[in-house]
């Protein structure tokens, strides 16, 4: 089952928000995806497991941690 | 030895370069990165060739493609 995981990503513009969604977007697994650059914040709807969900993250070259289930 | 690769990237924040400039970092034959978001390029001075530069470049979620050696 899908749960919703929260992630604190360095994010300086919309367009960093949208490097997130992209490779995110890439995964079957992940069936949502909402940014919030004012708060710095990504969250992920996802059967996989936050690990794998921040290495992907991380891919970006964004600073980022794993906050915890919403 | 190395050449100088240069790329087109849409970045659109300083903050978009930096992650050009770190996802490249971690390649040890990447001897230097240069941005310039006004311009949308990427230069890369590199043993490696532009195919393996792209492919890393595009991990970052941002669109990116090849122009040629500078």
């Amino acid at each position: 089952m899908a749960s919703v995981y929260e992630f604190q990503m360095a994010m300086t513009c919309e367009g960093c928000a949208g490097a997130a969604k992209r490779v995110l977007g890439k995964l079957p697994e992940v069936s949502n995806v909402e940014t919030s650059v004012e708060q710095q914040r990504v969250l992920v709807t996802s059967t996989l497991s936050p690990d794998r969900l921040l290495e992907t993250l991380q891919k970006t070259g964004k600073e980022c941690s794993y906050i915890g289930v919403k």
